[in-house]
């Protein structure tokens, strides 16, 4: 009769609409409660947090001048913020400057000796990794806006009744993260090496009479935009190299911050689901299946805030994901001069589509995790089965829950599949194009 | 108790059924005396009705053939009707006429000059241009059934408890209209300057003894279908260039009225959801609810209204901006002679595909805004989960609300993103159609 | 109380059992009564059927040996069977004999010539209506099990509270037959009148001695394939004549056929429709949307049948339309030397992708209006909402209702733009296959 | 009253919380006792278990590597493990090893020789073998973790209520097998007999003095890489042959093996769906209907449980069977010399394409069976439409329940459909590139 009472009442009882006020402000006043208790003894670095474990990603990317942000290293997340007048903005405006001339002069140059498919590649790369630093730097303005909710949710999950996870979130995304920056590291070493060892052997091979092959000239043909215009000098040599270590760190920094934000979520939507796993075929009162769907709700909203913050990025990542993978297919059957030229275009083109596969796998387990809990709740047992979960129920299936580009496509594991179905229609079709124009003998290696 | 009582009471009792009916009819007799009480005091006027907003709009395209409506100032929507003898007919008839003869002069010179898939363009223009003048002439027809219930709603949406928007959707139709007005009217003067340049340039290459080049004899060539029948005159000038201009408008009226009816849907869903949001953890009597969801089901009646008559024009725009995006996609290898026409070129394309994701993006908000109101009633307490909102959240979810062509596809950001992808096959085909003729040379300046 | 009660009695009470069942029982024996007092007293025949709408196609089909069926034109459609001894049987027997020694000869000829992707069509054609014909004879086989229970959901869908449509079922397909019919047979004479030209025009110009032209030389050319072995008389001339014609018919009565089905389902799907709108706004009984409900459900049965029986000929006509139009489009760019060549062809294929069009537009009503009676539901008062009415709602929109080819895909608006979609890239994927051996120019007229 | 007091009372009497825990344990206690019972008197062997009628395929793939478990006849599941010592381990490691020497060998061939598409073949096929061996002695250490619950499920739905099939499932498996196994004997052997006659043909025409044409040169040309290194003698000689079968046989046995899988699970759902249409229109107690929703639950964690260890093969299959299709399909045009060439290129595309055919329709079947009792549910009168019914209602509704390719696609009709379009896209693209260096002539027979 109590329900039934309650459902008629209110109309009688006014102040119901204050108790039911007064119910939820006390509910977030006890996340606060929590979130105080843990900054205050500055416990909250003790505690894994996505704010810990994401921190020396972002500042590596600030280094970079990706992600010009204050106080970067504290455990506080709402000390996290973006300020105008502060090294990270300086950073970035330096990178934006030097990469914004490259990228002119690289333009230019190709305007002048004529566009084709080919050498776009390069303009291509160099603009989109402008276009991503700007992406990113609009991010770090939001930063605040994000980590501190998502802080609150992560303080909530990380006490009882949720339990621990086998290893911390940092450990995840640090073993996650040293990976890729290896192959990274890997695939810009090769390309050098591809590049120098080409460019020995042609001088080598024309030009007879030279005995010692000065590595001055290499660097003076792989940087020759810079060199035109700047004298020889181990200074500019760095800088050289730093501009182009920049731009494919950024190229590459993208992807795995995506990797890293969906491994933080789908941990949260994971741990929901194990607590819901938990308490499979068990009496379960109501006020506890009210408790986790409320919890559910914080993680919808918490997904839907990286959403509006992220959605760009992912779409930028896809576009130029499939744009230089479409490039590396192109010219798949082109006969290359050595070995290690070979080496560097199967292991830059797995590494792409490793890479891209891991965008998408990682992004699809939020979704994953998010459906997790729905088997449980059919097992619920009759006499349990209360409105609360039904709620929980229909919630669970009400609307799609992961990363999206712009709302263009979800990152599931379908849409993956589409994704490659689509690419190989592409790389058949490059063939094609390409087939007309296509020799397919090398070069004169001396000209 | 009362509930039960209810349900098996009207066996006993029939007169609940005209209970019932009364209820129905002073609900109706509410909407009906807002109305009068609006439009007596000539308080219409003042509101921020669509129908004050898209009337601008509607008088332009009046002059221009388009929307034959007798009264179309008026502030009374009801006294906006198609009739059969007015100015507006009149002014149709004549461009149906004069757009006819055009339309069959050019068809004719094609069809004697050899037919292929570059010169047929400018037919598919000036006839799309007819058929798109034709449907919106049957729309007008139509159009007091559609603005009428649609000026209900508003006057329903335009009083509390619903929130005046920030700005009035007058001012946002105005400020959409004149953007793509404006990026209009730039596209058709770049088009003469690109034309003129080539002829005037020419001109100066190829007859090296003229030093002045007269304007009419830019006019002959561009007009040449007018000028070989009628005499050179400036009446007959203004007549050439206000035929041309007509079509352009026709062309780009058809996309950026979709927007316009867009946008005035999304502000109503906007608004339903807003008031929903505002509900968010409060206590709600199961009342509001039901006025809520009555309203959202008048305004799906409106939005299946508006589907019934635009979506044939939803389609003809979808598969126009198609066919002159692979048109243009078609010579984007083509080398030009002048940077005006380079300008020109990029300009339009990138005007083009801009007007295509803007009609997409809009009428998608149409249905996002439809479905932000699921969040908030996930988090109605439990002891105020009634019926009521059960039936609201099902209702949220059962059907697709939001503009179609003709029921074969949804404008929604998915769609458009399979749409472009769809683009980028069919542009990689026609490059590979077209490449089997193409040399990649300009042709010789004077032949 | 009594809903109370009635769940927890039955544990006690074991013949409420008997009583559901007795209840069941006299359901279906009102829906006998109504059948056998119909039937009895001949009425049946004044009944808006759908076997007596049905009737004259499956007799004119049972003229060309595709439905064997046995008392056809009986008015009750228990009487008709499919029987191995019988006209019917004997017509499809002859037709197949004569049929197969055709398409046998064919593709003979056609091995022997050398195949390629245009001669290749005759052949496509006799062996597709071979096909064609024997699954109608499969169905013919079955036919007695569908149109007996949908005479029987007709018997109920006739009599009030179901209201009479304006027009009758009888009259809808027959003027949708006729016009088919008409169209079919104008593609039909068109294709002699462009072939008979051809071939006067050829003698007139090559033989230039001739002045008579007899008709028996052209059809000797056109049907090779029999004047060859047999002698040329009228019987034979006949029976060339008929065998072309037979095959056409088969080939555009299957299209025909599947639009006259989905025309009597939607009609009915309509009605229940019509019955529910009727009641928007309204109180109306548990025991009328049970009725309702339960109507909905025998529909569904019906379509579940109709599925079943058709599902496969569905399949066969979107490939062979698929297939026909390909190759259509294939000769779209081929240079024809007279205008009734181009009038053949270009009706020819207008009337392919209209027929086509028609097929999923028909079909695709039956799912539109199954998908109707939602709205209403949503604005039924709070007080009439009750379990049956939800589970109702809940029924509506579990699954799909249409047809299907096969469950491969169904019919509806959005595959049928998606087929269109995939019939644009083959056209384009074609054209390039054929252009490398395509020269664009007339072949010499005298060989 | 007793659901009320129910719902309310186990606030205040906990130990109803162990009692529902002893309900679970007692219905878990009878399945253990049925399977005790039924093991322990030998009667296991009895029963139409799935384990039964898949062991004679577990013990042929043993006996070629690929299922390595001890134990294999065993009547008892939980005898059936995966021990590293046994037979079928060390019968696959020497299979491992001999594969992984023959492919070495031709991949290092096609490498000296020069790569191109069709000489890649072999290659694939010998790797992609290597490739689904591992996978499979992968599944096979999973394999006791999913039969035993397998034969759980097995046990309940062997005894009434639930009514047995009209066939066994062990004959259903059987013929199955046996057909398949037939056809692919059939294709092993036209491949042979194709070879061979054009070896002997070869010999015939161009070496005119030679009389009589030895087998042993037929196989030393047949298996090269064999017999450049090992002497010709018979041992040597069924090697040869015995290592292609194993790849013939590994290639068929894994789309066997899914279309077996897919025929057992969706056995055990249309037996559910069975036992509930026979339910229809009568009075069902809620215990069974409970009782019918657990035994639903336990299929879909027993389809989970199959989808985890199966799903990579089953995209392995996909992927192997499409490229192997249009591998086929690539050389649908060239000319062949002799019949027989022509016999087993077209029987062996039509056995490919039936073969995906019949692995998407068997596995789709799994999903359909699902969806059956749906219809039966809507049926249920409304005194019994209880909150049981409608859960189990829901839960049929809720999630995708079928075979799918490690989640990047489900095996449905309708993703068959969509597979098959692509496959016609991918041939036209094919057939395009092929297009350039294709002479569409005989090559010389004698070089």
């Amino acid at each position: 009769m109590r329900q039934a009472a309650g459902k008629h009442s209110f109309q009688r009882n006014p102040n119901i609409l204050s108790l039911q006020k007064a119910k939820r402000r006390r509910q977030r006043a006890a996340i606060d409660q929590k979130w105080r208790c843990a900054s205050n003894v500055q416990d909250l670095e003790q505690l894994d947090t996505f704010h810990r474990a994401i921190r020396p990603y972002l500042c590596l990317a600030q280094v970079f001048g990706m992600m010009p942000l204050a106080n970067v290293l504290s455990p506080n997340p709402q000390m996290v913020t973006f300020q105008l007048r502060s090294s990270g903005t300086c950073f970035s405006l330096i990178f934006l400057l030097l990469g914004g001339v490259k990228t002119i002069r690289l333009a230019t140059k190709l305007f002048q000796g004529g566009i084709n498919a080919k050498n776009i590649v390069g303009v291509v790369f160099f603009s989109s990794g402008m276009i991503i630093c700007m992406n990113f730097i609009c991010l770090a303005r939001c930063w605040t806006r994000l980590i501190v909710p998502w802080t609150g949710i992560d303080i909530i999950m990380l006490f009882p009744p949720y339990a621990t996870t086998k290893h911390s979130l940092r450990r995840k995304l640090l073993i996650t993260g040293c990976s890729l920056g290896c192959l990274t590291l890997a695939e810009h070493f090769l390309y050098y090496a591809s590049n120098y060892y080409n460019y020995r052997m042609q001088i080598m091979h024309c030009q007879t009479n030279i005995t010692d092959i000065p590595f001055s000239g290499y660097m003076k043909r792989e940087f020759a935009d810079i060199f035109e215009m700047l004298p020889y000098n181990p200074i500019f040599i760095f800088y050289a190299f730093f501009l182009n270590g920049t731009f494919t760190f950024i190229w590459n920094f993208m992807d795995m911050f995506i990797i890293l934000i969906s491994i933080g979520l789908a941990e949260r939507f994971q741990q929901l689901a194990n607590r819901v796993l938990a308490l499979a075929y068990q009496h379960v009162p109501d006020a506890v299946w009210h408790e986790i769907r409320m919890h559910h709700i914080l993680l919808c909203e918490l997904m839907d805030l990286v959403e509006t913050n992220i959605s760009h990025i992912v779409l930028l990542s896809c576009l130029n994901n499939i744009y230089f993978i479409c490039n590396k297919l192109l010219t798949i059957f082109t006969k290359l001069r050595y070995p290690v030229n070979y080496a560097y275009f199967w292991y830059s083109l797995l590494f792409l589509l490793g890479r891209t596969c891991a965008v998408f796998l990682c992004a699809s387990r939020i979704h994953e995790a998010s459906l997790l809990p729905l088997t449980v709740l059919s097992m619920v047992p009759r006499d349990y089965w209360t409105e609360e979960v039904q709620r929980f129920s229909h919630q669970l299936r009400s609307q799609y829950i992961g990363l999206s580009g712009l709302g263009l496509f979800h990152l599931t594991r379908r849409s993956f599949f589409g994704m490659m179905t689509t690419l190989v229609y592409y790389e058949f079709m490059l063939l094609q194009l390409d087939a007309k124009s296509n020799k397919n003998d090398l070069p004169a290696l001396c000209v």
